[in-house]
């Protein structure tokens, strides 16, 4: 898995496919994966390329100032490369609710993702118990709106000292201050129980109700200081009848979350997922 | 297919089902189908039974009056019996879109629902060469905010003489006035381009679009006279990528809101769906 | 919580309802839940009745008496009738595989379900340290062909220790023999990882791979002598693309079997499935 | 749209897609799509590029012969190209049944579809009068076991009368002969209801309806020689239950047949599907 992945977005304009692959071919890169796409409206070029570093003639710490030098500067482009070997940090987000929780859980014990989850921090003492389970530390940080300013500095420093790459907020009931937003900018997945824009802010499941829809749905999306109007990464419903009660829908809901959650969190670690202007692009 | 219909809600109480299928059953008459609902939040009743009158001992013009004074006024009922036999008469209002109206007209034709279509009404002439091809007569007014309240007394003489019961827009991109909203209360069906209560108003795709959902949907729902705010008959959504334009969205919507909108009108039709403080019981 | 619930079928006939619903009325139970169903080809009526016992005039321990004596007898009717207060218990049969495990391990330990999970047999030491984290008791049996039947009596014997109620087999990837399937009928809940009938067997993946479908499934059904072809409880789909390898669709695969096992068990724990001929109805 | 557009496969090697869109680039051709996709278990190569031809520096005529020469017969390459101007021929086969004739004659009047179709092809009469509604040729040719040697040979000259590409089986209840298929290959698509591979043949829905599935689904595919066993272009399903009966199935069978066949038939004139090996490639 010594692998290499690029992903870039820049002013479209004829030739660049042919000369981006060319780039890594000539230097003896393989290829593996490619996806493109040309947004035809904002006129942008996305690219996402995986190639093997084995016979890479560009040696990996240098691959970056060669590709800014030769190519992104030339064209304007926002790139970002990624090594398979590196493994992503993440520091896992959580309140009293535990079926996302127990999700992220049961793929990271498995071994269906590649990951480090070195810490847990949470508002409430309810899930300790879940997290030793996993033998993985579990900070509280009891947040009020008052403490807010004390806490979230120390809860920022604890992070930077674990290397914390993102942060997955798996129904963490609180809202992010924005100086943690902008230091983790479109690397912090929400989970919002609604299909978003409907219902926005504090219980949607009572809105859903109240409003009497025939679906309910789930929308995970990376935090912006907007509350719920970040870029949406994966959403999800599933169907609910006049007989679902505000707990049915609760109920129902858990599955969602947890699958829609876990679904945007793979996809951020495949590095697949580019943002753009509110949006996202997302690779296959 | 001398079968009758009783539809009805009251305030819950113990024994009334076995009240209500006593009454059909000692009556001579034979159910065959029954379906009932409690809400327990509301502590209301619905009910939908269907039974035979071959051998029934009321006689079906009398049956109202005798399930009025047996039943209803004691339990405080809200009812309407329907009778197979006659079959419902329907007005379809159309714009410049064909989709919805051709959806409808295939079902029609095919024999596949139990109604009647005397009349289309449009306010411009585009799809009257598709009308004729049915051989439905077809009215255009040529509503603006000018005119309205001279012509739309027009239509509704017009739907008065055909002796119309409810009325379907298929995609009729007019706001219905509050008079004619009011003489066909929850027998206005309309089909709304988004998964409501998200995107509300004009051109719901494009706020799909910029908004960057990964879902879009469609919403039928009984008019009211607050805007795209009445009860919810039936929705449903397709998958979206990054991929789709605008107008992607609007091809791929077309399929949602035929089959959104003919699944209403069916439970319409076949007298399944109660509305109650601007939600939806919807019967199997 | 101190309710019965009836499941009943028998063979149809008018005043069914009535008389049932009126058996609760007059002996003071209040019905909370009512749900039946008539088939009308094989001309079954099914049924489903919640009721509270607090001020119902017949003793709990001789319900079934009374009602076998005044009813069932008369009509030939099959029923059982269960307590909200007596939890039912499970057996997990598990192989080596966790996304099953977890899911229903995760429901179990948040309380979302009324169960009790004494035990978990497994064929393999995989699952053991996992099973540890919830604190219930693991036992291995190294089944193989020529040591089933020495070692599958004690594994009843175990069950019979235990009350096991039902088995629920989290992609446990052995066949179980007739002598088990016959001692819980009805009782035992399987997961398999396709959309029966297609792709009965070994290795469905593989199979849906090579025939090249655009959606792969997944069945939770009761395990009956014949394989895979037992009543079918749930069922759903995802959609793959030919960009999916045989790896990416058991990964999406598990996804989808982890829902539909514990949507099924759920229904299952409810008591709201009724098999009757190889199929089941299942109650709202 | 002065377009071209080619569709490829070959056996995979590094540097496929600079060299072919290098072509296009270095020849004043402007690529406003590409989509290339390899499959890593088949060693297989392909892709989809579409581009403009105003400033092409190869004169259209030509094109394919200069592809071959530099390009196809040095990489093993089975390449197509097709032109945005020429509209595809497509014949329409019905027989009584009318929901999937009328959803493609909706797309066709509306203008959805860049296609002609200037025959409808039955072996009943029953269409007759809708086919005239939308003034397109209906030709009967009532075939049985007994004459189909002697009447499909002059379809088949209709076929070539008419310079038909492609064959869609809209519910045509007949089974193609080998000749007409060999004529055709991938180019005759049929609509099968059910989720091949489950319930192949005569009257899926009766045998869903026995064996109690929770869905039902429907299958688009090219015909080949084996039944209902052709390359799969589309797929979908939708929820049932035990209440629907086997003409509940068919009525609900019926929106998801003609919208799977019409995503399918779309997908076709969209050039966007390769057959390799009994699959398809799907390009979005």
């Amino acid at each position: 898995m010594n692998n290499a992945i690029l992903l870039l977005h820049c002013p479209d304009k004829p030739g660049l496919i042919s000369e981006l692959t060319n780039f890594i071919t000539v230097n003896n890169g393989n290829i593996i994966y490619l996806d493109q796409y040309v947004d035809h409206t904002e006129e942008q070029f996305f690219m996402r390329m995986e190639w093997e570093l084995d016979k890479f003639l560009i040696p990996r710490e240098k691959i970056s100032e060669y590709f800014n030098t030769l190519y992104a500067a030339k064209h304007q482009m926002q790139f970002t490369i990624f090594f398979r070997e590196q493994k992503p940090r993440m520091a896992l987000f959580v309140s009293k609710m535990s079926h996302c929780f127990y999700d992220i859980m049961a793929r990271y014990t498995a071994g269906e993702w590649d990951v480090e989850i070195p810490l847990i921090i949470s508002n409430h003492e309810d899930l300790r118990p879940a997290a030793e389970r996993f033998g993985i530390p579990y900070h509280v940080f009891p947040l009020t709106k008052d403490n807010k300013h004390e806490l979230e500095p120390q809860e920022m420093e604890l992070l930077k000292q674990n290397n914390i790459d993102f942060i997955v907020l798996a129904r963490y009931m609180q809202i992010i201050s924005e100086d943690m937003i902008n230091a983790y900018p479109q690397r912090i997945i929400n989970i919002h129980h609604s299909f978003l824009p409907a219902f926005i802010g504090a219980k949607p499941y009572h809105q859903a109700y109240t409003r009497g829809v025939k679906l309910i749905g789930a929308t995970s999306h990376y935090v912006t200081t907007e509350l719920d109007a970040g870029p949406i990464i994966e959403q999800d419903v599933v169907r609910i009848s006049h007989k679902d009660t505000i707990q049915d829908l609760i109920n129902k809901g858990k599955d969602l979350e947890k699958i829609v959650l876990s679904h945007a969190v793979q996809k951020h670690l495949e590095h697949k997922i580019l943002a753009f202007k509110n949006k996202t692009v997302i690779f296959n």
